[in-house]
């Protein structure tokens, strides 16, 4: 596997646009664009929130129809999210102009949008986009780039990656981008992510692939807990690498599974480590846990703390905040058995051993919380399994960009 | 039932104090006592944590047992959790150093600690503390009112309350005191609170009556969503009102529960309202629910919301973030058929209705939320359920308050 250039526009055959459509937020990109001459087929996962956006309803539908799809429309700024049957018909006529404009079927467009729960569309402005996004497209690293540009919110950082593998003498790309920063705990999938791949593989694997390893990706962040009405994740693969076609579960799935989960993994990270008003990734690392799925559950129980969050915000190694974020998190322990650890580029430590405090540094520990990217291994000593969790600190930005967010 | 001045010394036989042993603050009250001559029938809940401090294992220990119990020593400053043998070592020779200061068996004292988590508890100051608690001990309401700011960390009130009812002629006395600003999000019982009472009550109904009783009060309250390692409620009955004694489900018990739960109502709502840097208590009432377990899910789900709280401190209407905490509770419903509403002292108004905003003025709105008690109301129309739940905003200082705690 190798990292390559670009993101949604690094697999042969898709090209995207970013357009400023003024659909809420003033000079800047608000629309994009993915879009692939050939045919896709699209793997998705959704948010479980009860509460779903028009969009969310409406990418379900084709997605479990298991339909061919040419590209996604996204809007950032307004959520399309509780806005009844006139949001619903307005996801409509928005994938109702792409296709027009694109010379597709209208069920053959993905729909996702970002922002503001409660407010409508403004048609004109969306239908105006779409013209021009239809216009605009185009196969270059730029073209991805403007897209990653204009699906952000409060995301400080476009956040895109690529990778490329060989799969019977042929090279398959993997590349995506995402936003969230906000109303980020995924449970289905993260806010809104897009994976475009040139891969060969049956509709069933795509799907098994996406949605066995968002548990360890999307699903494995949190910014503060709130699980969004529009979270969405699409894997749309056209074939157009030309590789033998991947239909069993053999070598070349595991290769593309282990490169999907790069791309995945880096995908959410950036999210989490661009949460709003964050300082830090804050990254939760469980090891020997008695099985996967309480490692699981301690990692993001940690990552949650709002209380463990602000200290790693004041570079303050409380442990026992750490301690108690494992001790309620619902997973049966022995606190006295289980050892913590600080890791950054400074070194690693020992913070906790025994049932009590280890002899460590202060100053030491100081040093390492300090880092842009913070680590805490839990050891529990209770088996084999393992998993990390992504979260960010807490800070004064975050209420501040929360607090006055509508206006 | 009526309301009357004080906390824990209300109730006949009950004595309390408060004195600054420099446990870990200065200038400051930091350890007290609560203290009846008269033995006393102890009921209590305690923490769901894994992580459970030396104290916590101290006071369950005689709870279980069904001992009789005397008093309570409490510190403020060190929670003397995840402090090993040596802390359980210090917990019960706190225990030990109040019992021979008072004259009684060292397993009727209980023992309760709040504050950082990790450090050793300084056992000079500590046991020079008991001595002059013992010395100092007295009924009044000044006696009760050290006690109750004795015991605080980062609260900025104090939080009594009392109640009389009337019994088989007799008056029966209920008064309580507690404290919790940060860690707060009860999952057996709060932080720490005492209620002491004079009732004559079986000690199985006085169990009975208060694990049932914290399901709607404690237990409905969250400042931050992180539950203590020391949550502790205990409920001291020493009989001395002389009424006929409470020993079945009738209607003198059903008084003394109504008494009961307003003590414990008025004292959740007081954390709650105090939790750390709030400026406003947050209460979410659910009406119509299918069931009252589906009430309490809903209802705790937007009080725990980080977006909801940072809208509230925002003193704005963004009730999208209230649906979208509402959909990830875990409930099933029907986004379309719910409406909610925003009151306070300056009215009542419908903010969404039949699946959108419903129309109505922001300037109204956020006049509401200005005021030092929101309250939201949610109208699930599916059944005659309901239930409430007491939180807090998020706000600038929640932050600045945990960023730097320990230092």
């Amino acid at each position: 596997m190798e990292q390559t250039a670009g993101g949604v526009t690094a697999a042969k055959g898709f090209m995207a646009a970013g357009v400023a459509a003024g659909v809420k937020y003033k000079d800047r990109k608000d629309m994009a664009l993915i879009y692939s001459e050939r045919p896709c087929m699209v793997a998705g996962v959704f948010t479980s929130n009860v509460v779903k956006a028009a969009p969310v309803l409406w990418d379900r539908e084709i997605v479990s129809a298991g339909r061919d799809v040419h590209g996604v429309i996204v809007n950032a700024g307004i959520a399309n999210a509780c806005t009844g049957a006139q949001g619903y018909d307005y996801c409509h006529r928005t994938a109702a102009a792409a296709a027009a404009a694109l010379g597709v079927s209208e069920d053959s467009i993905l729909v996702a949008s970002t922002g503001v729960i409660g407010m409508q569309l403004p048609m004109d402005k969306i239908v105006t986009g779409v013209s021009y996004l239809a216009d605009l497209k185009a196969a270059s690293i730029e073209a991805g780039d403007d897209a990653a540009h204009a699906i952000m919110t409060t995301d400080t950082v476009a956040k895109q990656v690529a990778v490329t593998v060989t799969l019977g003498g042929r090279t398959v790309t993997i590349g995506g981008m995402c936003k969230g920063s906000g109303m980020i705990h995924p449970n289905m999938c993260t806010m809104l992510g897009f994976v475009t791949t040139d891969v060969c593989m049956t509709k069933e694997l795509l799907q098994e692939a996406l949605s066995g390893d968002v548990q360890d990706t999307f699903n494995m962040i949190s910014v503060d807990g709130d699980t969004s009405t529009n979270d969405t994740l699409l894997l749309l693969a056209n074939g157009q690498a030309g590789n033998p076609i991947i239909s069993s579960r053999g070598e070349d799935y595991a290769i593309f599974c282990e490169a999907l989960h790069f791309v995945n993994e880096t995908l959410a990270k950036k999210m989490a480590g661009d949460g709003e008003g964050a300082t830090a990734l804050f990254e939760t690392k469980v090891v020997h846990a008695a099985s996967k799925e309480e490692a699981r559950i301690l990692a993001k129980s940690v990552i949650c703390s709002s209380l463990t969050k602000a200290a790693i915000f004041g570079h303050d190694a409380n442990w026992g905040r750490i301690l108690c974020a494992l001790g309620y998190a619902g997973v049966n322990f022995d606190p006295e058995k289980i050892a913590l650890y600080f890791t950054g580029k400074s070194g690693k430590i020992l913070i906790y051993e025994g049932g009590k405090a280890a002899d460590y540094s202060e100053e030491e520990a100081g040093k390492i919380l300090s880092e842009p990217e913070v680590t805490v291994v839990v050891d529990m000593k209770m088996g084999e399994a393992s998993a990390s969790a992504w979260g960010c600190d807490l800070t004064y930005d975050y209420v501040k960009i929360n607090a006055d967010y509508r206006s």
